[in-house]
């Protein structure tokens, strides 16, 4: 097993920084692609053997040091009784948004083991077959929220918002579900053996650092805290949340997911020692051409310095008009520099 | 003439902080919404009439200490011989977007006492009428060119980026003639009299800041610098910039536009003095009781101190859901707390 990734999430030493990213098993790669075809994305991350194949996919093609669980943050979501698609190029569509507390109070706990029990066989069938370790992963509160209250896509997450400033009820009804609902499908991915979590709360970054302090945190500190006991690294991830990246920290996690806005030296010396940081290549920088990556990425292996405590990645998901080549050849690149 | 807001943007004591909203001549206006159920907004734009009429309406209602001018952004880009439409709801969809150096090279340069005489008027017409300052305005650089190349609303600018990171002949002959026209647009403007100009640079915040320096800051600078001599207050504005207040500081503004993210205070510290800061209230927050907005507000003028220099704002445009009497309330309410 290799376990660099694993040590780097702890801070401790590795021959080489490791490296994995975002939607690695994703739209980029032919050979899903051609699977999508024939199968729906929920249908995949419904289909224990299909969800395993799609996160086998990229280990296959890359030496990455991890590998991540294919899967869709409103998984969970579902499984709560909402009615919701996942409508290929928009993301989660759903057709009934929340609105009120009466919405939120029929939101159903969720029971891993009959709900989720897809995500258990995918994790069990791919412990058996990986030599990196498996990341399993959730949405995080604001992030899950804001797509159950929008419906769809946001820019200004107006009505997420005002239902956090204006109905704090349904508010704390909502987070406090979906708190629970995360927690237990953390908790069901690492007991069926993934040995690292990471906490999508994408767009938490819509947040001033104040509403997020009063709003947020306290549930994702609880999200953390309810994993604690099952001691595998857990990994905070928001983008466009530079201003967010201590409380990130403070909600009780082992490593800080740093978008590409902020060089990743930025980020280190205000996150101090104790808390990795995973990132941050631009993702559309695989779009030009491979020089311009290549000096990105060594500068990026040059600021995250010597410490120990980086994982490379790219600063959001993989774009789906990525060269898979390009993303071989990064690959390389970034075990290549980083050997000590 | 109220010139509280020109001393504020100069940094120079005020009796009490100039108040103004991005979009306050907007949707959130119910006889806005009336007049749109006559005119399109491109109509309305190329209308000195209309233009005046919209752009004077949020100053009849309240209290505020500027009137800026109604106009889309991507009225100057239409003259470049673009064809767009602006959809309510949506923004500027383009038919045909730019994608390569051929494309970029059909923009015509602007003249603006041909291309913009409806802009021209519209501003000498209010001039006379407005007992406030008239603020002019253009888009930035990067924004202009990411609707040009999106050709609609993006959440990743995956086109943009390609073309920035993959074809810098294109991209570098696309940013000329962007800062040509922006620089001519706002030129035409304070010379029919417009007291103060705004870039909105909206989208710059989803470049690190080391390829906002390279790709994007060059030409920043030129736009400034393009209407120095004529010695009005220049204000610069991007969401989610956090990461970029500096640079879009020494683009050469003399005020920096703060979104909600970061609170005010700290993002003086980062400026120094020297330079104005305008914002920073979280638009959502007037989508809740006013009790949170009044909370929020007074937070801000705390931390805003007592040093010269904070026009108040919001950190982005006014939501169209936005309660006018809560806008209108929350006008007094920085007029009052702010009486020095």
């Amino acid at each position: 097993m290799n376990e660099s990734f694993l040590s780097a999430c702890r801070s401790e030493p590795v021959g080489r920084t490791p490296v994995w990213y975002m939607r690695q098993a994703g739209r980029f790669l032919p050979e899903y692609r051609e699977l999508r075809e024939r199968y729906g994305i929920l249908e995949i991350c419904r289909t224990p053997e299909l969800a395993a194949e799609v996160t086998l996919m990229p280990v296959r093609r890359m030496d990455v040091d991890a590998a991540v669980l294919f899967s869709d943050i409103m998984v969970p979501v579902a499984a709560m009784g909402v009615d919701l698609q996942i409508e290929a190029g928009r993301g989660p569509v759903i057709e009934r948004p929340l609105s009120s507390v009466s919405d939120v109070e029929r939101l159903r706990a969720i029971d891993p083991p009959k709900d989720l029990s897809f995500i258990e066989k995918a994790v069990q069938m791919l412990v058996v077959e990986l030599d990196v370790p498996l990341i399993g992963f959730s949405g995080g509160p604001f992030t899950l929220a804001s797509y159950l209250i929008e419906g769809g896509p946001s820019r200004s997450f107006a009505r997420t918002k005002s239902l956090m400033f204006g109905d704090p009820e349904a508010w704390g009804s909502l987070m406090e579900r979906l708190t629970q609902a995360i927690v237990a499908s953390l908790r069901s991915q690492i007991e069926a053996g993934a040995s690292a979590v990471q906490v999508f709360d994408s767009w938490a970054g819509t947040l001033s650092a104040a509403d997020y302090a009063e709003h947020v945190l306290p549930y994702s500190k609880r999200v953390f805290a309810g994993v604690e006991d099952l001691n595998v690294p857990r990994i905070h991830f928001a983008v466009g949340a530079s201003h967010l990246l201590e409380q990130m920290r403070d909600a009780g996690a082992d490593v800080v997911g740093v978008d590409w806005r902020l060089p990743i030296d930025v980020a280190r010396e205000r996150l101090g020692s104790g808390v990795a940081v995973q990132g941050n290549l631009e993702p559309a920088a695989l779009l030009g051409p491979f020089e311009g990556v290549e000096e990105k990425t060594r500068d990026i292996l040059r600021r995250a310095g010597e410490a120990p405590g980086h994982i490379f990645n790219l600063g959001h998901g993989v774009l789906p008009d990525t060269d898979p080549d390009s993303l071989y050849r990064l690959t390389e690149l970034v075990h290549e520099v980083s050997a000590r």
